[in-house]
């Protein structure tokens, strides 16, 4: 990796994409503060700011790839380089799409203001922060180079999809126990599928980090702990619409 | 664009690039087409094929990346021909999105093949075939560089999106007059909201498409039908619960 480069302006260019990686990551970062600010105390406002800031990660991801385009006509990089650059290019697309998740629960913030309040929205920070604390790690692992902290972020993902498929079937049984929580418990089933995707988007960008620190991919099957698209939920008998 | 290169291998590179692009969309329509089928005939036999193609559609995005790494390292491409090959780097990562949303279809066809059948799944295959013809047609935007293709299939992605903001209200209905539809009806929710998904990364790439030919991005806001993040739909007053 430690290639010394006799121009020193290309080395700022590589710094400069580092900072320029960085600074999305700390933009997406905040968006997902927002979101959970939003869900947690069903504050409009701080929804709409998140919704807002995803223009500017937008803008910054095309940033990037401009960036990127030029750094590879004027400089011509060689091997380990492409692979940092190309690297730099998927962790910038992965981050577009967090940004993009933590927008639509913003929006979903929104639509869940007027209705009822179900009891397994909690679960939904609770699994936002877990996300964000992996998020912050793979960021940091990226900067560092830190292979073991991207082996650790990857690892954890199982954590977040396991509590999603419990997620998932809690909210099932809470919509046949009584339909008015239907509408609600549908946009926290979507939240909640929101929050599994940010954590894979996390997991891709530590394999990256990991292909491009070691240049081997992460051993072992990918753990998958998200198995709601096989779950089956059963109405309780007899008593579940007469609840209400 | 039509900048001659001296060296004929070179020539050769791009164009097998293309023919690389144009094999992994093959295969992702070919998924598509298999998760359709097994949602129309509740198959699982096929739906564990489409399953299947994922591994291939991820291998081969692998290999356009390392194809594009050794050709930037190689040929050490100028501006025009730079904006071609990450915008092929930029479509092979659509492509295995859609892949993978068209594996998670074929998933959920599974789960649905022993609950009771509710009336919307019908409209699940249409709005599937729908995004088929927009994959299929921005393909060609891209072999052909016809940029008139791809504004179109931008356009029409606005009918999936509303397509889907219908269904997703259909959906919340009768989940809402009968809780034993519950748990098919969620993962036809999430069914329909993969192929919207699906829809968007076509559009992504007519966006792409668009700016590899044109060098600007398609005019106009890019047009916005799925409103159902926002979504509220009220149980039937009293009598839905009865029904069954």
């Amino acid at each position: 990796m430690a290639s010394e480069h006799i121009i020193k302006a290309y080395d700022e260019d590589l710094k400069r994409l580092k900072t320029f990686i960085s600074e999305m990551g700390g933009l997406v970062e905040a968006q997902l503060d927002q979101a959970v600010q939003a869900v947690v105390n069903r504050d409009v406002d701080v929804a709409q700011r998140c919704i807002a800031t995803d223009a500017r990660v937008d803008a910054l991801e095309q940033d990037i790839e401009n960036f990127v385009v030029r750094l590879l006509a004027l400089r011509q990089p060689m091997a380990g380089d492409l692979r940092n650059i190309v690297a730099a290019l998927k962790i910038a697309s992965e981050l577009e799409r967090i940004g993009d998740y933590a927008a639509n629960l913003a929006k979903r913030t929104i639509a869940l203001k007027d209705l009822p309040q179900v009891q397994p929205a909690s679960a939904i920070p609770r699994m936002a922060r877990m996300v964000r604390a992996n998020l912050k790690d793979v960021l940091d692992a990226y900067v560092d180079g830190d292979t073991a902290k991207a082996v650790s972020v990857w690892k954890r993902d199982e954590e977040v999809d396991e509590m999603y498929t419990s997620l998932f079937r809690e909210l099932l049984t809470y919509m046949m126990e009584d339909p008015r929580n239907i509408t609600a418990s549908t946009h926290l089933l979507f939240m909640a599928k929101n929050i599994e995707r940010m954590g894979d988007h996390a997991t891709n960008i530590a394999e990256t980090v990991h292909f491009q620190e070691v240049g081997t991919t992460i051993k072992g099957e990918r753990p998958k702990g998200d198995t709601s698209a096989f779950t089956v939920v059963a109405p309780p008998r007899g008593e579940s619409a007469e609840k209400r």
